[in-house]
């Protein structure tokens, strides 16, 4: 094993340049401990005039990542493309059938396409892993396919948009409404070309996808995830929550239950003073439950150059290693095909309500939740000195259908102004 | 790989039993990822006759690990015995030479044995893990083998000693005094038969020189631990710390610096509000630094059946699956003989004295700590009644030299009463 494993780099941006830079100052390092020499053949991006800090000489120049997937002096395809089809899938795809490992930080084409994938570099007796494409950093598909690969897992749940987290805690701590704490995060250029990949949840309800599918040996499923984005969570709601001891995190939960796997990306409330409810800012955390480890805490850099590179790498020094493992932690064949949760596990819900100054306005609005079966398990109606009143409920554990069933008939009413909002409290 | 890969376990305690009921109960499971059948040919303990609660039966029988760790009909050996010498490295030297692969969950024997062990696995061409070994069910050695393998480590921290972390936490929450709080853990079975194994901070210690060895590629140097345990620690030291942001844990801390490999096991102030603050009860946690991915934390369940034998298991199927990594992550002929560092990072300082109620004692104070060049950040002199006075400084960056210096020339002036205490504050 002293043949230097060579690896072909599709994709020079951020993450490509920072894979370069690894392999170019560390050569001493990653051979020590992948075993053999990790050198790179050749590379491939749209400008190739681009300065990219990083020198490229050396190294052969492709325009065509496939064409790059297929060259005869590349062991490894390295896609930092992007894109949930076009380039990346057709080299991706190319690779494979040449017979190469395949290395990804693309969430979006496994979240679409990775059961075919996964056939096609079984078929091939090739390897294709993607740790990087789920919490930069955290190498938390290697904790979920190995390090707990004994485990029953129950539940994984996680913070994994560094760009949501980052508004919703400049929110909180700054007091800026939606608006001007996404006009910030724009500013600093922490928000994808179509800002709705990040605020509308899809970029980590792709990460969770590929979560639920190594920890319940299932399908990827992107299209059945629950998709909820952060766009409609107000200061009001992150105040109200923070007074009663809660934080609101745009927070992903799979979960495999009797009746069927549940996929939910949403804005939550959980404890503040629980690990998730802890973390400010734009780091990523993963809490995974196993029937024998109990509660596992991740916590890191979810993006950015070093922890993106770093968990490319990762994957890379195993394939120099001779670490062979499925894609999904499993043969892609005995993947099941998951039947979709048509609801989710109950839990308690935080409502926010404008309460109309009319008499009996407030029983009218318990007695909806009664009949829905839904019970109280806090209430706080506010002072107020105008003809409306805020008023706040915190559910005992229900379901959303008996949720949304009262939250229709209250609307019904007349004596609650404009859409109660219902933000879920997930039990951690 | 469809033949079963077949274990041998020796040491049936909790850890033990709770292998036996996973390869039991999850056979579908284990197969799935592990891509093989993994059996039990043949398991051994001290007494034959005890009820493990869980059935035996179909498996062979031996009173010797070592004869155990020799069977034909045994692929993996797995080390439950415990012990840094006698039975427990017998028969892990005598699986090696069988050229069987081993797992071991004994901290002890790998910080005492570590090197030459990894040199006989490598001789024999067998593969010797210990993820359980370190932290329970937290897969902290894989993280820093495999997921980090491309970063240079600066620093590892570790809260890995569940039993000082409940008394510690207990002492805080309920005011507990040390011995109170002792007594408690005792009767609760937490601790070891040997008490000093977790308060005098051996156990930790054995875990902080693994991961150390690990991280920096160097050979296991237990015996260079700074070890320091928590029996001095007071309820008094717990409340000012508490009431300054600070909370007090039994820290292990390994980093590389110029002056050589710092590895530390102490009693520390950290950030409350830092993870590692927010520890409660007998939870771990490992606290990653490396130069791409930045700070990782990873925060488990560090003993008990479950999260144990997940960790033993983790490796089983790696070993089934063919993954082949060297016992420290690289040869054991590339591991360096780390220098141990002379002297500790600087660092800012907790000072707790008893000053007499003398004129200019405070003075004199102060005047020892900056003959020393050792300047003040806080201080806080309490109210008090009696002819002594309670005093709490908080330095600036200091080495622990100056420091001594300081305490030792304080001790001189006759102005402070018994022997100041000072804890690290380690910067997190």
């Amino acid at each position: 094993m002293t043949e230097p494993l060579r690896l072909g780099i599709a994709g020079l941006g951020t993450v490509g340049g920072g894979v370069v830079k690894i392999v170019r100052q560390k050569a001493a390092l990653l051979q020590a401990r992948g075993g053999r020499p990790i050198t790179i053949s050749a590379v491939c991006a749209r400008n190739r005039a681009k300065d990219r800090g990083v020198p490229l000489d050396g190294y052969a120049w492709e325009d065509d990542p496939v064409a790059l997937a297929q060259r005869d002096d590349v062991d490894v395809f390295v896609e930092l493309v992007g894109g949930s089809d076009g380039p990346a899938k057709a080299a991706t795809e190319a690779a494979l059938r040449a017979g190469k490992d395949v290395v990804t930080a693309n969430k979006a084409l496994l979240a679409h396409h990775g059961q075919d994938l996964a056939d096609a570099a079984e078929k091939a007796g090739s390897v294709l892993r993607f740790e990087a494409a789920v919490a930069g950093g955290i190498p938390v598909v290697k904790a979920l396919t190995e390090g707990l690969a004994a485990n029953d897992i129950t539940r994984v749940m996680g913070v994994m948009n560094g760009t949501c987290n980052y508004i919703l805690t400049r929110m909180e701590s700054a007091g800026l409404t939606y608006d001007q704490a996404f006009a910030e995060a724009d500013g600093l250029g922490y928000l994808e070309a179509d800002p709705n990949l990040d605020v509308g949840g899809i970029d980590a309800g792709h990460k969770l996808s590929l979560l639920a599918s190594i920890a319940f040996g299932t399908q990827v499923a992107f299209d059945a995830v629950e998709l909820e984005g952060i766009g409609r969570v107000s200061i009001e709601d992150i105040r109200q929550a923070a007074d009663m001891g809660y934080k609101v995190k745009l927070l992903g939960v799979c979960q495999m239950t009797g009746r069927g796997l549940e996929q939910r990306m949403s804005p939550c409330l959980v404890p503040a003073t629980s690990p998730l409810g802890q973390l400010d800012g734009g780091t990523n955390m993963v809490v995974i439950e196993g029937d024998q480890v109990g509660q596992l805490v991740l916590r890191g850099a979810g993006a950015g150059e070093g922890p993106t590179a770093s968990a490319v790498m990762g994957d890379v020094i195993d394939i120099a290693r001779g670490t062979r493992v499925s894609t999904f932690g499993q043969p892609a064949a005995s993947l099941a095909k998951a039947t979709p949760a048509q609801t989710a596990t109950p839990a308690p819900y935080y409502l926010r309500l404008i309460l109309l100054d009319k008499p009996g306005a407030l029983a009218k609005v318990a007695a909806v939740l009664g009949e829905a079966g839904v019970s109280i398990n806090r209430m706080r109606q506010r002072s107020h000195d105008l003809n409306t009143a805020p008023v706040l409920i915190v559910t005992h554990k229900t379901t959303r259908a008996a949720l949304d069933t009262a939250l229709a008939a209250m609307v019904g009413t007349n004596v609650v102004e404009g859409e109660p909002v219902a933000l879920r409290i997930e039990q951690v």
